[in-house]
């Protein structure tokens, strides 16, 4: 690849042969230098690697199968042909894990030096039984793949996402989603009017022990999931964190304490 | 769609059919302002249309079938509910020509005052036959799908990618292109090696009867064979050009002038 505007590839268009699977998935995402990561202190193969990594979640969200990814650079002015191939390396590696292969790409460059690096990734999965976001039922247990929060202190570039685990959940799982805009703004999209009895929720070490960092830090890229409770039994790296209920609003008992969780924020809680 | 960071859809990625065709194309190619387009100038829709056509382009030259597309907007601060729609609406209205809806994006801003508008579409396609860049034959016709140059006066915002002519010309064309770059550019990907025998150049009234700029102008999105002769006969909206020719190098023969096409540019001519 050379630096200037060209093609990865000599075809315009990547030919793969046509994956097997009732259902073709199709996404983006883009890695933006300033807003998802910063460019000069994490790197340029931070960018790549993260740029997968979210759309590959985007599969695991759906219990789907990664089949191919186009990878776009926009390039400020002055990328090298070895900063370029540090971001697209990373991405290869980060696709790699999944069987997820590049096949095809595009690179420009922006013409004035205000213009910064956006690196995106177009994912193309398969699948037999697509996993919904929304259909969630009062009773369904809620859980998720890990503990949440204090992504900021590096986890959101290094993330594993849950490829594996989302395609073992296909036909298991009844709604599933990643968490990428934190619990507290994605579950009440995933009940999509229901509401929640929360017993835990799961901090991870990087949230210092703040709930409250737990349920809006964003950006776990953990599975969020509803089923039938006895999944559990099945899925040990899955944690139990409530119930769904008809009720509207999600409550977290904790503490001895019941505070209601919204997008917005959450109540100091109320003696329980 | 809000303003904001957000997806267009519930879900993470779009579902759809898996595609009937041998293969699967994919590809992704961004459009931005100040390099693709000058957005001030030209309009929201204008970047919305050129960001799907460009893509409809690459299908065109692989003689495919566009199938769906995904749409991502990087947005400067400020751009608004009304500004995106104008994009997004563009977008789906010249998919919508060859049935190729938008089935998923994501949109995300910029946080500085300098980020600039990037919208990229990803395409999918589905082909049984795919047209190849390269493998044209000596005594290959050479022909276009239209005249060139000028593109500036506006055509690149507003022209019709060749789908309909692409997939007609897939098992009929022996190789395949968009011209993007030029003639004069793009004629020596496609030769891989080979040379040619040019006999004329149609220049596009845009371009003001410069052959120079016919050749050189780019982003004419104008369809390059390579063909056995006869299948003119089949293909009126063809151009003959000119011939692949065992021997290296473009020769184009004009005005009783020798001139020899180079990526770099053209000599003045010898007298034929």
């Amino acid at each position: 690849m050379s630096p200037g505007t060209g093609r990865f590839v000599g075809d315009d268009l990547a030919s793969l042969p046509t994956p097997a699977g009732h259902r073709l998935l199709v996404g983006t995402d883009p890695v933006l230098d300033g807003v998802h990561l910063d460019v000069a202190e994490a790197g340029f193969a931070a960018a790549g690697r993260k740029a997968m990594n979210r759309n590959l979640s985007d599969v695991a969200a759906m219990g789907a199968r990664p089949v191919a990814a186009t990878l776009s650079i926009v390039a400020p002015l002055g990328l090298t042909s070895a900063d370029a191939r540090q971001i697209v390396e990373a991405a290869e590696a980060a696709g790699a894990v999944f069987d997820c292969p590049i096949v095809g790409g595009d690179y420009s460059a922006w013409r004035d030096k205000h213009g910064k690096l956006a690196v995106s990734v177009a994912i193309i999965a398969a699948a037999d039984i697509v996993v919904p976001r929304v259909g969630a039922q009062a009773g369904d247990g809620l859980f998720v793949s890990g503990p949440l929060g204090g992504i900021i202190h590096g986890r959101h570039l290094t993330f594993t996402p849950r490829v594996a685990l989302g395609q073992r959940l296909a036909g298991r799982a009844r709604v599933m989603m990643d968490l990428s805009d934190g619990l507290g703004r994605d579950l009440p999209r995933l009940l999509d009017g229901l509401g929640a009895e929360l017993s835990l929720v799961p901090v991870h070490a990087d949230a210092r022990g703040s709930v409250e960092r737990a349920i809006y830090d964003g950006e776990d890229y953990e599975l969020l999931v509803a089923a039938e409770p006895d999944i559990a039994a099945d899925f040990p790296e899955l944690i139990r964190i409530g119930t769904v209920t008809d009720a509207s609003g999600i409550v977290l008992h904790t503490d001895g304490h019941r505070h209601r969780i919204t997008p917005g924020g959450w109540d100091h809680g109320l003696r329980d």
